[in-house]
């Protein structure tokens, strides 16, 4: 497997299938796995702040037997003195065995990853990535679906922002045989990048403005937070509000093998009334990321030796554009493209730039 | 012994003397206890600082062979970001194997623990109920004067606000051979419910308004500090400052077998010279806190098994007066009271309502 | 050795030697001291925070076996609500085996000394000294130069100012073999007692305004950060800037064995083409400090009894008159001073006051 977890469509299916079964059977035999990361040290630096990302890998290493070092409020600490992120990176992976990161700009895991000497797990760079929750929801599909393939997926909310979402379209689509239905208001459809690749994949997907067009339909129900703040006006709030809230009565009228599950937290877009319904998942799910977040780490160090890479890549005269990208930031981080028909995408953000 | 640690009060007398028997027996064998907790973890959910109450379980549980997860400052936490307390607790009582919280509403502990599948010790709701310490208290007790009863005792400082105070008389009433020296400002004399039990226990008790009119006839000093805001004016602060402040002249006047104890941290109530007096023990009973919290996570962890509660209390129409009590801030949680006479008295803050 | 590190001028050279050999063993057999502090705990008390002195210092206990309690947010904390520096140690050290401790104030570690019951470790006790940080300094000199005399060193950077600095010179010149190169502004020339422990060693030494003057005569160079606000205008901090970075430019007339330190974190005093030369070794030097802790940390541990010292020093009727030494904060400290020729020096900040 790749020495880091940056992105997970860097891994191949048969990837992901070696570590859902690794995840599931931790949950059956979790005590089995008590010993196998003693004497292991995992770095957990959060840029931003994340407690329950933060929490989930913690609790996976202490399960795992090994111990913890890392910070949580860069503001704090002489991170903030204008340290770059290799020095950081440098000093770190010379204390850990494995550093798992979370950072506000996107690439900062892979631009992180060529200057440590352990591998990288990115646990969240912006509003990019967040492969360890798309994992998570994949152990989740199997434990209580059984299956990746052949599901009507819903997945409903702010489907412009969420990269959860995004992450799990891009996901799921790689089995044809699932098909999405996209539930949001109009201005907070999936962004192009993400219906390019839903068109490329064969899945069938329609898009609807309201939960009730679509939840009797449903295998998956994903559901995830629309905040205030993206609804047009205060008013439109209140009137489309409703609309995006799963309740008893919605529930209703699904299917009795629907599961639902949600990344949490949650603010109010789940009534609590459906908490006790038997399909709801979202407090599975968050145990399975345990799980998920142990097979992750065990893999990852399965391969002891610390080692810089050997060589870095050759960087380009051309910019990145995105101003949340991390080569904007780190000015040393050698720039690279690939090319995509007529653009040139980031390698560390993935956003598409015209071709000089 | 009951499944949660809410308040000590739940308890018998027989299950306080299990409890710091124990805890006396680790004192004097620390080493055989080293891995008792090997693979167990505790969360520490600290929703306002402690930084004290934080480090003394968390040592308890790591010389358990225990291990820690949880937060100190949920102001930069996703908990912040409008996260109900059953959310929270859902998910991290799928993390931990027990749970220690602190919160600054009274009643949240014991609403944490209707959606918790794992032990809840509550290290604090508001100013409402922190029973480790009275146990602690009792440890010293049991340790400096080897009995909970026939004891003269006296507490001094703030008796008003004071929940440690509250809780210690609460406890030490159930001995009707124990009398009380109650030694403050006519402002800052006991609330009407400690009088009430204080009247219903059988306990003699008086109020005095100098240290100096008690100091030779106690076996216990309780100690408090008063806040410089309590007091009517600044200048009668400076006026009777003096007079709640034990020094040297005031020890020479005491019983040789007096022992000083106070919760800490002090701030300037006792003289810096009355620390190398053999009485003043308030070192000795923060050593004796950690023994205490041993004891306790190692009986609260005998029964591993993590379940949900079978069913939640049926919530009353009601609803509680006190502004500082949970049920105001959550509101999914069922609110339940139990009839006093002619008041119906909260579940969870303990507070009386009219009786509707 | 002695029982607590407040000074690394404490030690004899003896001890240096046990500590470095130790250290260097370390890092060739980590594994074989991954349970020598089972079931110890550290307790890391940084009263001003500084991420990477405490990621040090907590995976040199982790890697050792050991455990963690502590805080690095004393805002935040009950340390903050007016306790003395006196019982918070009192408490901590019936909690822990071991208190490494970071301060603001001078002396404050060796404060604290006087009332642990264990074994006190200096993490940087404001600008005074970082005792620590010249052991990491003499492991490197162990590990890339084989010895600790015969050496031309280079001090390169805000030499007024920088502790670390003034700590290395008091150590290197106990061997007059040794000869030094003092390279900054006129301004930031070293302080006047470092010349007297220069001129009293033995050693030879020159103090020059410009890199390019001394780079090829030297068998260490020691960088520094100069503060961008310790140039006496903006003028001349961009005027007098690139005289103090070290580049590819002057690495090249730079010894072929020539190492590079620097204490780390840099900002821009080392450009970062620098880092490939294979000279560079800043980076080394964070992980050799990782060892040269494990060390120590061993050391100290060696004879376990708790207990307070016997007796206190008696206090002098003097006052220090550094406003920046702990015993301007905490009044109960005993003041205590040496006599050096005509002057009193402070025993806790090493402040020079003019004798009575």
């Amino acid at each position: 497997m790749t020495r880091h977890l940056l992105d997970l469509a860097d891994l191949s299916v048969e990837e992901w299938d070696a570590l859902t079964t690794l995840a599931c059977d931790v949950r059956d035999h979790i005590d089995r796995y008590a010993h196998v990361c003693d004497g292991r040290i995992m770095a957990t630096l959060f840029y931003e702040p994340s407690t329950r990302t933060q929490m989930s890998f913690q609790t996976a290493m202490l399960r795992l037997g090994g111990r913890l070092i890392g910070f949580d409020d860069p503001n704090s600490s002489s991170v903030a003195k204008g340290e770059s992120l290799k020095d950081t990176i440098r000093v770190v992976s010379g204390y850990a065995d494995l550093i798992v990161m979370r950072h506000p700009l996107a690439g900062s895991a892979k631009a992180a990853s060529l200057y440590s000497r352990v591998p990288v797990i990115n646990a969240g760079d912006g509003g990019h990535l967040h492969p360890t929750q798309t994992l998570t929801d994949l152990v989740t599909l199997r434990l209580e679906k059984g299956r990746f393939d052949g599901m009507t997926v819903g997945l409903c909310g702010d489907l412009k922002h969420g990269r959860t979402v995004h992450s799990l379209i891009k996901t799921l689509s790689r089995f044809p045989t699932n098909s999405f239905v996209l539930i949001s208001t109009p201005y907070l459809r999936i962004p192009a990048y993400v219906r390019a690749i839903l068109d490329r994949s064969g899945c069938a997907y329609r898009e609807v403005d309201r939960l009730d067009d679509a939840i009797d339909t449903l295998d998956v129900l994903y559901m995830t937070r629309i905040q205030r703040e993206r609804f047009s006006s205060i008013e439109e709030y209140h009137r489309q509000q409703g609309v995006y809230v799963l309740d008893a009565a919605k529930m209703d009228r699904a299917k009795p093998d629907l599961i639902v599950m949600h990344p949490l937290p949650r603010v109010d877009e789940i009534a609590v009334e459906v908490d006790d319904d038997p399909r709801a998942k979202y407090f599975e799910q968050t145990e399975y990321g345990l799980y998920a977040r142990m097979a992750l780490i065990m893999t990852m160090l399965q391969h002891p030796e610390k080692r810089l890479p050997d060589t870095l890549p050759v960087g380009s005269l051309h910019r990145c554009g995105n101003p949340h990208c991390i080569t904007g930031r780190e000015p040393y981080v050698p720039r690279v493209f690939r090319r995509e028909g007529d653009t040139l995408v980031c390698d560390y953000c993935d956003e598409q730039t015209l071709r000089p």
